[in-house]
């Protein structure tokens, strides 16, 4: 399961990439500056679109390295461009590449996960279960979706398969 | 892993309608309607409130019968208030809460699910794995998350614990 999760979260960060290449072709067509999406937030007491598509990285990054018992690699936030996003998207997938199922074998849903130190207070530990399915799972979508909402907003044209992406469906 | 998956539905469910709650309370203080939720959009291309929170609700619905090879109860598209919405999720809840992870016991990864017709062409098949993980758990949040985030657009004073809800953390 820990593997098939993290799977997900690469095929979800796959989808988000190719938007961002709607996104790149819709802004050439309406003739303005795309990064202007970076600073794009849904409302002002909300992150803006650059820093949803780092979290959205970092957790899934985190999820795969904590549930494999691994240590994740760090990537700096200091992106400017469009392209630069990109590039983070396409760091974190060459991250989670490097995992195969064979690293989720030993995972058990009671392995603790703790969770970042904050600054006010020592991280929390919860169930590598609990972790996944409860945290890091709904947290990812998250970003994802207000990625995706404010692509909407901003007259990017896509619909749901852009969203969920080819689904491997049976013949027949 | 297919209970684990559907007991998270109904959490997310859960922190929804509790979100609901506090969506009464903010239009009270601030005197508006709490039913000109229903069809806020976040764009006039995309589906209103009302039907955000209906999708959400059938999707987990459908998710659980399919994987559990039943047939989920039908709820009508007929609510007009905020009041009858939060029904709606009370009878998605009602009727989740009957499976118990005996009811998946049986589910294997390869189980073919067949999404519903269409108009004009019949529904697809696809294993049960990737049903659940590639289309129903993205589906969920992504309805899920544009309700949170036409929620954020109207004043709403939410925050990530009210849509990740309480977490089970260990103690230590």
């Amino acid at each position: 399961m820990y593997h098939l999760i993290v799977r997900q979260f690469m095929r979800s960060l796959k989808n988000l990439d190719a938007i961002m290449g709607k996104a790149e072709k819709h802004a050439e067509a309406r003739k303005f500056d795309v990064n202007n999406f970076l600073t794009q937030r849904l409302s002002p007491d909300m992150l803006p679109f650059a820093a949803q598509i780092r979290i959205a990285c970092d957790s899934a990054k985190a999820a795969a390295a904590n549930v494999a018992g691994k240590a994740a690699p760090a990537h700096e936030d200091n992106e400017t461009t469009f392209g630069e996003l990109r590039g983070r998207i396409a760091k974190c997938l060459g991250y989670l590449e490097t995992l195969s199922a064979k690293d989720f074998e030993r995972t058990t849903a009671d392995q603790p996960v703790k969770m970042p130190d904050r600054p006010n207070r020592p991280g929390k530990t919860l169930r590598a279960e609990e972790y996944l399915v409860a945290r890091q799972m709904p947290f990812f979508y998250f970003k994802d979706v207000t990625a995706y909402d404010i692509w909407r907003q901003g007259g990017v044209e896509i619909g749901k398969s852009d969203y969920l992406g080819t689904l491997e469906y049976l013949e027949g």
